[in-house]
This record gives C-alpha cells, sequence and structure tokens, in this order.
C-alpha cells in the first residue's frame, strides 16, 4: 500500500480525490490536511463520509508528513502550491500538484499570468501530467503538474487535428462551458446559489488564465506557436465541461475520414472515448467518471472542423487525472479506481 | 382596444404572449385557442392565471375567429402555422407568426430546411420582425413573420459589425446556448427534467434551421451572401440565450473604438443595450424583459471581435418581439406593455 | 408622487424592492443605500437595471435621507434594523421594516430567539403587516414590522381553521420548504451553488426563530397560545416556499365544506387564491408575484386537514407586501404595482 | 458468477441496476431487455456505456431468457411484472422485482390502490426486501419484492420508535420529499424539465400508493393497525429522498436517550448511518450510495419526536437495494457492489 497524503482536503478538488483514494486499493490515506478544520475529523466536516473516511484533519506540516508519506496530493490555492511543493520535493517526496504553479514551463509566462515564482529549480523537473500526451515521461516524473480542467478538454479534443497537421493554426477557437464546482469552495458573492442558478454568463473573455496553457500543449504538438481565442463559460450545474472546438481545416476534408482518423489516433486510450460519426457527447454521460468523451464533425459548408469535448472538470478536468498520474507513476494498472460508469440521473 | 386572438395557447410561446397581453393596456385578448385543452378555462389548465385569464379555450376556427380578432398570434408548429395564416390572411386579418413558416424568403431554401411551402404568396408580403433591422417596414406589414430566437440574439449582435464593414465575413462562428424552454412544450423523453438538469451538451451540430435564418439576415446587411459555423447549445435553465460570437477583424481595431461604434448604432434602440467596456452579459439580467444586452470584445492577440449577445428566449426571442411588433403595427408606443426589469434572483 | 427610499437595495429583499418601486406609478426612489457599495451607480452593480435605475447608491445617513424621504424600506439585518428605524421615527419618517426586529410584540420574546431589543417605545407602535389578518390597523400605522415569509404562508394556510375553529390546536405541524434566496445574498460555504444544488436539507430544526412569530399571530387568532412544529428546509431553487400544513380536526368534516370555508374566508382577499377542490398549489405558480394560493384538502382516514400554503418568498414572503403595505397605509388601491402574472415556465 | 437479467433495462432504475451491476465483481449480466429500444447495443442507447456495457437489447422472452439467467431483476410497470414475475417464477428463476406488485402481502389492499392481481400464488412466496427488517427471510427467498422509494425512508426512518413504543401511533406524519427521477422515464408534460425545474409542488395529497406500503410495515412492527398521513412531494433535482418525520411522544422523553436509541438500533447495519445528536443528513450527502442517513430531535416544546431520513432514491430507494437483495439471498457479502461514497459536489 502506498502512503499518501491529501494536501488541502476541504476543497472540490481535494474532497474528489479523498472520494477515489478512499475507494482505490493501493493506497492508504496517511493524512488530510486543511488550516480552516484542523482538529476535526472529516466525516464531521463531511458527514457524506461517515464509516468511510473518520480521519482527524491536521495543518498542513511537510517535515511531519514526510514521515507518512510517499506521495502527496497538492489541492492548493496557487503560490501556495509551490511554497509545499518545494518543502515536499526538499524531502524526497513525490507530488502531483493540482494547481497551476508547476503547469507552464516558462517561468516568464506563468509570472505574467499569475505572478512570481519562487520554485522554479521544481518547475524544470514538472511534467505536465497529460497522460495521453506525455505518458512516458509521467512514468518517472517525482513532480507532476497536474493539467488545468479546461486545458483537458480543449487539448484533447485538438491534438489529432495538430499532430495530422490537418487544420490552419491561427483559426482556432474553443469555446467551453463549465459548471460551477470548477469555481471552488471559497465563498464569494458571485458563486452563490441564486447568482449562478437559471444563468449563464461568459467570463475572463480574452483573459483567462489558462490561455497559455492550453497553447503550451497545442504549441509543442505543433512544433510552432499556436495562439487560440478561449472563452470560458459558467453553465448553472454542479460539473462537467464542454468545449466546442472550431478551426478551419487546411484541405477539404470528409466527415467520415477526419471520424477514423480520431478513432485511430485514440484507439489504445483508456479514458478518451470517441462517439459514432454524428453523435456527441453531453456533460452527464461522463459525470464522476476519468472520460473525455470526443465528437467530431466535418462542415463542407464553411470547411471547418468542429469538435466537442466532454469532461468532468472534477475527475478528469483534476482528481480523476491526478489518481491517474499517480498510477503510471506507480506501476498500478492505469484505470485502478477509475472504472465507474456515469449515473443516468 | 385591439381585439387580439392567440392561436395555440398551451405552449411556452402561448403561454409567454398571454402573461404579456393579459397586461397590455391597449389589448383585448378575445380568443385563445387549443386543439387538445379545447373547453377548458385557460386558468384551470394554467391556475397561474387564475383571476388573470378566466377565458375558455377554443378550436381553431378562423372564420368563427375573424369576427372576433384584428390581429392574431399564431404559436404553432411550422407547416401548421402557414395553413393558418393563410386562412386568417383571406380574412383580412392582420397576422404575427412565431414559427418559421415565413422567415426565410427564399421559398426554395425554406423547403431545403423545413419541407413543402404551401403559402408562398403570402410569403411575398411577410415581413421579417426583427425591429431593430426592419422597423420601418414593420410599421405597414399584415404578415409579420418574428425571427427565430437564435437569430435574434445573434443577428443584433453581429449587426454593427457588419454593417461598418469591421470583419472577414468568411470567419464568423455563433457558439450559442439557450434554455430549455426552447425546446418546447410537447412530451418527449430528451427535454424531461432528468433528461436535461445536470447537463449541458451541443445538438444540431452543422444542421440547424435557424443557420439560413441568420445568414439570410447577415446576407441582406452585407449585400453579399454571408456563410457562418453555427452551434446551438442546451443549458440546464428554464430561459435565456447567450450567443458568444467570433470573427476576424479586417483590420486592427481597438476596444474603445470598436464599443463606441457599439453604443453608437444602438443608442436609439429601447430594447438593445451596450455594457460598459468590459463588461459582459448574464442571462438572468434580461430574464423576462425584452432587452438584448451586448458586450464586445477586441482581442489584439488574435485580432479577433468576440461579442457576447443575450436575450430571454421567449420573450425578445419570441412572445416580446411579437408584442413589439404589434406595438409598430398599430402605433402604440414600442415598449407598452414590454417595460419589465429582471428579477434578481 | 411619493418620495421613498430603500435601506439596504444590494441584498435580494433590496433588490426585489428596487424591482418592484421602479414599476409603481405613485413612487419616486429618491435614495438607496448600500454600505458596501456606496458611491456606485445601482446599475453598475446590478446591471439589469441599465437604463431603469442609473441612480448613485450612497451610505446610509437618517439625517441627509430624511429630507427627501416620507417612507424608508428597511432591508437590513436584524439589530441594524431597530437602529435605523428609531432614527427614522424621530424624524417623523413613516418605516416598513423587513427584519424580525418589530415582528414580536413582546420584547421580552424577541430577546430569547434575537437578542437585545434597543428600540422598545418604537415597538409599541409597531402594527403586523399581514394585510389579511390587520389591514385596518395597517392603513393608519406608521411603522409596520413586514412580516417572515416563513409566517406569511403559514397563517395564511391556518387563519380559517383557527377562525372557525375546526382544528385541536395542539396538533399544528407546519412543513415548510423554501428556494435558496430566502437565505440572502451574504457569502457563506452552505449557500454556494454547488452546496445547495442537487441535495434537499431540513435545517434549524426545533428552533427556527419564525417559530414563535407563527404562534404569536395564531394564539391571537385563537384567543389563546398556541404552540407548533415548525420545520423549515431547503429547496434547489431561487424563489418560492410551500408549506404543508397539518391537524387533526376537532370533529368529522368533508371536503367540500372545508373548501368552501376557505372560498368564503378569502373571497375579498386580492392576493389570496383558493384553488379548486383537489387541486393544489406549485410554487412557480406565484413566482413573482404578490399571491399566496391555497389548496385544501380533509383525510377521512386520519381525520386530519392537510393544507397547501405557496408563495414567493421574495414578494407576498418579503417585498411584495411591504409594498401591499405602503399602498395600505398611504391610500393607494391595494394592488398598485402588484398585478402581474407568474411566468411559465 | 451469477447470471443475471435486466428486464425493463432503459428506465431510471434499470440503468442504475446496469451501472451497480456492471461493476459487480459476482455478477454476469447476460441480458438486457427493452421492448421499444431492442436491438440497439445498450452503449448506442447511453452512451455513458461506452466500454463498458456493449450488449444488444432485446425483447422479453421468459423462455429464451430462462437458459441464461439464474436471477432476473424485473424493472417494469406494475401489472406488467406480475406477468413476468409468473412466467420466470415458473421456471424457477429467482425474482426481484422492483415493482409494487409484491409488495403488499394483502390482495385486497392491493387490489383497492393497484388494481387486478392476476398472480396471488406468487404473492404469497415474495418476502418484503427490506434487509434491516426483513434479513434472515431474504437470504431464502426466491421472489423478492423491492420496496418503493418513499416506504424505505420512512419505515427506516420510523421503526425505533415503533419497537420500542415511544410514539402514539395515530399522530404519525411522514412529509416526504423526492427528486424527479422517482417520475421515471416515460414522456409526459408535467416532468418536462421546464415543468419541474424552479417549482416545488406536492402531489398525491391524501391518496398516494405507497401510503398503504409504509402502513403495512409499521403495523407489522408494531403488532397492530397503524394510520398514518404521508404526503410527497417534487424537489427540483434528480436524485434523493427526504422525509421529515413527525410523533407525538408516549411520555416525556429526552434527545440524548431517543438519540442513543437510535444508535443502537442500527448499530450494526452496513447502510443505515445515524448522525451526530442535533445534526440532520442532506440528500446530498447519500447520492449514488445506498445509505439511508438519520437524524433525530426531541422537541420539549410540543413533546414531539421529529425524525430526517435522507436515501437515494434510485440507490437505496430501489436498485441498490435490490443488489443487497440479491447480496443477500446469494450469500455474498451484504456490501459488495455498493461501497461507494457520495461525490461532493
Amino acid at each position: 500500500m502506498l502512503n499518501v497524503a491529501i494536501i488541502g482536503a476541504t476543497g472540490y478538488t481535494g474532497l474528489e480525490l479523498a472520494r477515489l483514494l478512499a475507494a482505490h486499493p493501493q493506497v492508504k490515506l496517511t493524512a488530510l490536511t486543511s488550516e480552516s478544520q484542523a482538529g476535526k475529523v472529516y466525516s464531521q466536516v463531511f458527514p457524506a463520509f461517515q464509516g468511510r473516511l473518520d480521519v482527524t484533519l491536521e495543518k498542513l506540516d511537510p517535515a511531519k508528513l514526510a514521515s507518512r508519506s510517499e506521495l502527496v496530493f497538492l489541492c492548493l490555492p496557487h503560490h501556495q502550491a509551490m511554497e509545499a511543493a518545494k518543502a515536499f520535493r526538499a524531502q524526497g517526496i513525490k507530488v502531483i500538484d493540482l494547481s497551476a504553479d508547476f503547469r507552464l514551463k516558462d517561468a516568464a509566462v506563468y509570472e505574467e499570468w499569475y505572478g512570481p515564482h519562487v520554485a522554479k529549480e521544481i518547475l524544470k523537473e514538472a511534467v505536465y501530467g497529460l497522460p495521453e500526451l506525455h505518458r512516458e515521461r509521467i512514468r518517472s516524473a517525482d513532480m507532476i503538474a497536474n493539467p488545468g480542467c479546461y486545458p483537458t478538454s480543449c487539448v484533447l479534443g485538438l491534438a489529432p487535428l495538430i499532430r495530422e497537421k490537418l487544420i490552419d493554426l491561427d483559426t482556432i477557437t474553443c469555446d467551453s462551458k463549465s459548471g460551477a464546482s470548477g469555481a471552488g469552495r471559497t465563498p464569494k458573492t458571485d458563486i452563490l446559489f441564486s447568482e449562478v442558478n437559471e444563468s449563464f454568463k461568459a467570463y475572463g473573455v480574452g483573459k483567462h488564465r489558462h490561455t497559455p496553457e492550453i497553447e503550451q500543449e497545442l504549441s509543442e504538438l505543433a512544433g510552432k506557436k499556436v495562439v487560440i481565442s478561449f472563452t470560458p463559460h459558467l453553465v448553472p450545474m454542479d460539473r462537467g465541461i464542454l468545449s466546442t472546438i472550431y478551426a478551419k481545416a487546411k484541405a477539404k476534408l470528409d466527415g467520415k475520414s477526419l471520424h477514423q482518423i480520431y478513432l485511430n489516433h485514440y484507439a489504445k486510450e483508456p479514458f478518451v472515448r470517441v462517439r459514432p460519426l454524428g453523435s456527441f457527447p453531453a456533460t452527464h454521460e461522463v459525470q464522476l467518471t476519468n472520460y473525455c468523451d470526443l465528437g467530431v464533425h466535418y462542415d463542407e459548408r464553411t470547411n471547418r472542423v468542429i469538435v466537442v469535448s466532454v469532461i468532468d472538470n472534477l475527475t478528469k478536468g483534476a482528481s480523476g487525472q491526478a489518481v491517474q498520474n499517480m498510477n503510471l507513476r506507480m506501476g498500478y494498472p492505469e484505470s485502478t479506481g477509475l472504472e465507474s460508469t456515469a449515473a443516468l440521473p
């Protein structure tokens, strides 16, 4: 059994990790931290865990935790995560970080979008934990930067188009829609129930921080700089991201061949499913699962490719993918603890 | 007082008309029809109208209704609407049709997307009832084709860009999201609560029937054929459409000038509001109102314009706009009966 | 025109008052206050009001406001409201208070449930503003305590039973369910979207502060002390309260007579509607209206009466009733500004 | 491996069984039936099952299925279920029926509430599958009547009170609230998204068919006839039932002792959790799990006991409990395949 700690266990990604790891056959949860709830029993704070995870929350103390953990998941706000990563890596603990702190390889880009980076040495060893792109590197990484939710959905939707050089790279638009759990669990007026419910809005238009992350991965795939339009939106539901992706085809295509390219591309992936031609995924079909489901369409009238990509933002978009990364790193079967099917309804 | 009938009063657009017209100071509702509920009192079927509209529903009989109505609103499925329009127009009754039957000026285009058209003579006299584009024609039209909900949001969002020739016409993408009331009130599995709730999906990818309607209006504005990408999505909420519109700028712009163009363009419109620069509208801000609210952004990185356009699909997107058209046609102040402010929450 | 101020205009009851009063033909809104947003334009904070209410928010300064207001609505937390009421009443301004501070006539009971009361002289002149019970007193009251949302639904549901002495007074159970807007707009974790959505819970079991308020009004109706069970619940929706009320009949009844008693009782009330026998109201049927709709049933098997009572918690349960009280006090027709019909959906 | 068939696999209880059984280590799903979708692959109808359950749906043919199934789950409407049960039992197949057809032991009572019963011989061998009450009988039953959702929540909430003779039996009120999935997947106007969403209502007031079922089980526990008030309500959410239960205490109690009685009563139950004193469960805390969570309160003011009982209506209220019954019948550990923790959010 692997001794594992969840650092920041009372936010939504921490909760999702707790749920997944409590059922993971290879993992022993040895510590859960929370600065605000330390001293309370986890199942007292979250009664859903009564009888499942009756452990006492503690404050983050890397030195103390090091003796009890071989691997830690960081579910902290950015900036805080890099401090924690530094402390854990200094003691040789494997780190999977769910914040943005180690996703952008170029510290200058990070600093432009997020502010000062104080752990640049660790940034160097960090591997971007998107298994479908970097599986081999992840297997040996001790510092894994777990991808953002929007980037996961967009990059998986676009990868085949870019690898196969099918589209004009300067025509990419990612119009993404996310459930409200993506906004986190810190109380703010704009995520109150009565503010989010029965409304739909765009936010961060032209300036969302996931833009450079998507562009980094697409640029690596393309072998040259890619710039995209990315607009996130807030959907009045708990979980799920759907990205509708548009790009101009370099040359005339046909829908069937395009579909076959996607089928081939992801044929061996355990967590990417391509829908039959003419069928497009809905977010509830991947809810609480680690799947990314894709639907593809070639529009003859406009010579554009349209890709619909869905994930659960807390599972494949965060904690599920983090478990997938842990499985790869530790040599467990990649799907361990991630075999669930979406409930309907 | 104007004698008015609602043909098809038990669907969502009929209900919204009943609500608006029951409070309209110039209108007397002389008849409400329903094939399935004829004989029942309206407020028995919809208790919200108890004490407000206790009239008996009747079957559609144009000859009988003609003596009691000067103007009728058709809230019928397409094809049925054209038959009814024919009958009412033959008797000199003014018609505002909320179906798609008279929106496409070219009968051949209609037939390609919807099937046979059997009232082509009437199609010729029909005016597309988008007041912001065709106000003067509406003032004298006896046959008004009330616009579709998606086209209203997209065309109002794009009109300034096209009129001012600011964008490449072959780069337009309209990514639209609608609440579930747009799917109507006829029972089908895919619009059951537990199918729609907590999910988000695209539908009609590359083939939704509002595409030619949007293109018709944009083409008229541009003076040449415009072809667009249009993808509608279903949001788990009752009301509201938000369209995120992308297009490549012909030349470098700046955000402030772009914003000023929108302010100028819609300065005199009673129902189009442009948000301050940097602010984007949410659907709940126009809920139950006849407003179309717009936010505009120029993205330097990609040289694209992004417009966010919101309406209430049942009000400005259907029945409210129909009342606005009636007001114009009858010479009432344009906002009569449409003065409400959105409730929050 | 009546000069009116809303004290605390950025919470949900303040917003609902702003919406209703902006359309009220007898009212001029001369001031809106907010401690946190003072200096900003109201429509900048709430874009729904763009073009409707573009006034600047100011800090509460009773001396300054007195010269501009004949009547003020207090939309403040309890304790704060009594301080403001004192200041306004000292200057002869009429006050309608939407907090709990002047609802309980017995200061000792208030202090048991809410803490110290520092405006006991004003408490003496306060009239409980439930028009269906205290209409005549309201017509001449300068200090009106606007009822709580739960009490409005429960007391209107029970009044005929108690007045007609039909039930055993020690068998009353009020099981009430409210939308989330009742919890207010101050950010707290437990009212975040993802905490409320897709869940249902009871709260304040056995100790909710509306209990003594309901009991006060029922006791006055009964002419003796009434003690009830009252359990509130949180429904994942914005607006609406439904109370299911149970009580044992003193003697055998029959459903038809019981129904007739309710019809007679409320025959002249503009805002109470009794449903046909066998029909029970849903909250959406009174949404955004000032109605209280009632359904009644006599259960032979158990010899119990069951009443279902629905209101919109922000309208009849708060701001709409406050406007109704203002109308009564100022001698306007009671329904002025409150004529809307619920939208469906 | 046990060969199992799901009869009626495209409704919500069938889907939930498919989800649970696809992950059950002892079960092989050998057949899924659907009259309307026969011939299609399950994962084509429900893409969530792509890669998980790619089997072809077939029409119900008991003779044909008998050779492939040792145990069948009936997810059929009542009346249809009894016909199928007859056919399967005639061939010696074990049956777990999720309809109401075999829950009421007295055929006369069944016929009063549901209509003619045509399988009375089988009714005699049927065991009511509520493990917490009838575990031993279930272990050897070949015909198990899986309890209704509301009865499960009410009976588990009341059992300790009745067994310990703590309450007046003629004072019981069960006020229950259910998510919309309980209404099934057959298209009807009143369960469309825009009819259910943002509303709350009571239904079946005084006449819901689960009343006699609850009374049967309570009467058996009490050793004499119990009559209750039961009112179900519809909550705008997918899953979950919360029952608020009121009863008068026979004698003065105290909260702590009452709580201890519940703790003792359910100490060994794997799927009933009693909350700490003063804490009450919310439905999301048991979502997608087989738990029934209980909170109890003694109200001194009224001498009443209040119990809050929550379950997931499709899991413990239907398919999860059916799997629990199968586990008991087959001798598997009772929690096999039912170990999940609720996701938050």
